[in-house]
């Protein structure tokens, strides 16, 4: 055996035995009283709590050494575990803690004429594989929404996070054990060599579901060779549609907030799209906002026109998804114009219209197939943790199983279940 | 060009157009009225009625020639079209055109701290591919749901059933042009060639799911290769447990009709595991039954010395799906032993537990991991019809989006929408 076949054997047997070992643990979480699961996720948000100081270095490590390696801004920002980052990582532990438990919820039981009664038992999936970069949170949020919905996860952390996942794996540990669970629930996969991420996609038998957060590369090339079923989003080409018959004291903030409230996010527009009629008065007040914010504008022919300081857009502007202060400038003729874009540039994430006009509003809603579709709103509202769900695992635009942002309905499936009393089929 | 690559180049264009022609007629299903969909429903219903006569000479034609070619019993028997198979199909239509539109339903808004709202809207998936074998009710079933559900569906019938098929379509085209709406929403893929599988399957730009139903080796091979995410179960290995706490007055009944009530569908039992303490008594009285459908049995070691009728069965018997009248019999110890070997041996589908202990019962309901579990009932009843769905998709033994019966719900996915008034994040 040369050393490769040596290495890849190791790789391999390494990433099965935490494979094995999560499947295990996964019947154990299933297993697991409410209470339980619950004190874990207490237990480990009082540890975040404590291990502030801790964390906080481990996170200076990797930030120190992303800047050496010439990590993006956008990376660096989505790495940095601020203050309240790290506190919003607590308590979203406790939030997780707060919600209904989802596992073993009987619904919809109805009796049927052959003589049985039909309902569904929501059960957990399983093993969720979780690979992402960057973005530490991502570590707490996701391990507790899998405890809470009594699943075992495997975390896969990008290098550049390494420090700062393993301190914060460390608590979720600690919460475990102190509730009398297993460690094995949480599995965090140590090696930095990225063929183990093609071994952990390709163990169908083991495990249930993969999540992939991170560059668009990193998804696309799980997604090509995955055997197992990728909850995902590829990107997030968000816009904000200002319709003729928009209040532009409503307006303006939406489109200021959708794209400068943060630039690295999934959420965050790249797209404004404004009708014909108001695209004077709009870009008029809009456009000084966003120079000062420091953000370059690329326009259409008729926005370019309207105001000097815009970069001609080319084709591929629509398609992009900047993650930069830069924000794509269209004049549209109407709503149809409007829906049209979207569906031809968009990426089904998020899109906004902001407008006083009920049936524009409603055509919106109801015609623009993206995961969420929002009504006077900032696009950086498509969040599990705004939505109510105690963060979430990912954002997604699959069609199938859940489609948004997936909290801990989305870690779970309903079976039938089928009541009789010696009933037989006709 | 040389002759083959001019075949293949004809195939992918022909696929190529109904795909592409689908995604249209999927826009306008999705837009289209509840009333116009359940018009279409039930004027199919009507004109197969009507074609009861043309159906049944059709099928003739497709059941001779299919016993030339040496169809198996089994495939006979699902091809078939009896008068009260051809009914039901009609019924199917009338039901699914009686049961709520799932489409456009909002649920779950709720009111979040930040100011926005947010709830659920349930939308159509897009366009499904459903390729099959054998029964040609499918056609009717499937589409139903999928016109119901405001999808557009692209049919792939098997060659055996290729006569019945396009009679019920042309039934299924006469209701969609009678309500106004595009016959494209249905379409059928007439080519026999096989290849046109592998084509369709690779569509996932106009292809938002495939569901393929029909033997293993139809659905292993599609899934294997389909670039698009599958609905599917593939084997039915369906066991009854008698429990120690049964009463053998249900047991009998529940053992007969899950095996005998029908041999060549999924939902027949496999596999009859029987606790020690009860397994005298149950055999004794279930075995000459079973003799004298003809059913062979094949026992393990303890049931072989209860009742000498039995054949050994060796490890491979407690992996198959007969389809046939066989019956694999082993005696277990207790519930432990009974639910191990469900998890071991079998496949997800469905499995029944016959108990008066409610302890037994509900352990059986929460750990059996399978899509339907069922207590004091036939396994027979796993079926959307008889679950009140109103026909159904196909079985799903997925972890994800659906598991059991697919009806209306699984054939849609709820985007999530926002309501504002010019509201930002903080």
């Amino acid at each position: 055996m040369n050393f490769q076949t040596q290495q890849q054997f190791d790789i391999e047997t390494h990433v099965r035995d935490i494979a094995v070992s999560a499947r295990a643990a996964a019947r154990s979480a299933a297993r697991s009283t409410t209470e339980q699961r619950n004190r874990a996720l207490l237990y480990a948000a009082e540890s975040i709590d404590a291990s502030y100081g801790l964390i906080r270095k481990r996170n200076q490590l990797d930030l120190a050494e992303g800047r050496l390696s010439g990590l993006s801004d956008a990376m660096l920002d989505r790495l940095n575990l601020t203050e309240s980052r790290i506190a919003q990582m607590a308590e979203g532990l406790r939030q997780t803690a707060d919600l209904p438990d989802p596992v073993g919820e009987i619904s919809g039981v109805v009796s049927r004429p052959s003589g049985i009664r039909v309902g569904r038992m929501r059960v957990p999936l399983g093993v969720i594989g979780i690979i992402y970069e960057s973005r530490p949170n991502v570590t707490a949020d996701c391990a507790g929404l899998c405890l809470k919905s009594g699943n075992a996860v495997i975390l896969r952390g990008g290098s550049e996070a390494f420090h700062s996942n393993l301190a914060i794996v460390n608590c979720l540990h600690e919460g475990l054990e102190a509730a009398g669970l297993p460690k094995a629930i949480v599995q965090f996969i140590e090696t930095q060599d990225r063929r183990a991420i093609d071994v952990l996609t390709s163990m169908e038998e083991w495990i249930d579901v993969i999540v992939p957060r991170g560059g668009k590369g990193l998804i696309e090339r799980i997604t090509a060779t995955s055997k197992i079923p990728i909850l995902k989003h590829l990107d997030g080409v968000c816009h904000v549609y200002v319709d003729d018959d928009a209040d532009l004291d409503k307006a303006v903030p939406i489109v200021m907030n959708s794209k400068t409230h943060r630039y690295g996010v999934c959420n965050a527009a790249e797209t404004l799209l404004v009708a014909r009629g108001v695209a004077s008065k709009l870009l008029e007040r809009v456009t000084p906002l966003l120079v000062e914010k420091g953000v370059e504008l690329r326009g259409c022919e008729a926005s370019c026109e309207l105001e000097s300081v815009m970069n001609p857009a080319s084709e591929s502007d629509w398609y992009e998804e900047y993650l930069a202060p830069i924000l794509a400038v269209r004049v549209v003729e109407d709503i149809d114009e409007a829906i049209g874009h979207i569906h031809k540039y968009g990426s089904e994430h998020t899109d906004t219209i902001v407008t006083e006009n009920l049936r524009n509003a409603n055509r919106f809603l109801r015609e623009v197939d993206s995961s969420s579709v929002m009504l006077n709103a900032s696009t950086r509202f498509s969040d599990g943790f705004e939505y109510g769900l105690g963060a979430e695992i990912g954002i997604s635009t699959n069609k199938l199983h859940a489609r948004g942002p997936v909290g801990l309905e989305g870690l779970t499936i309903q079976k039938y279940i089928v009541y009789g009393d010696g009933t037989t089929r006709r």
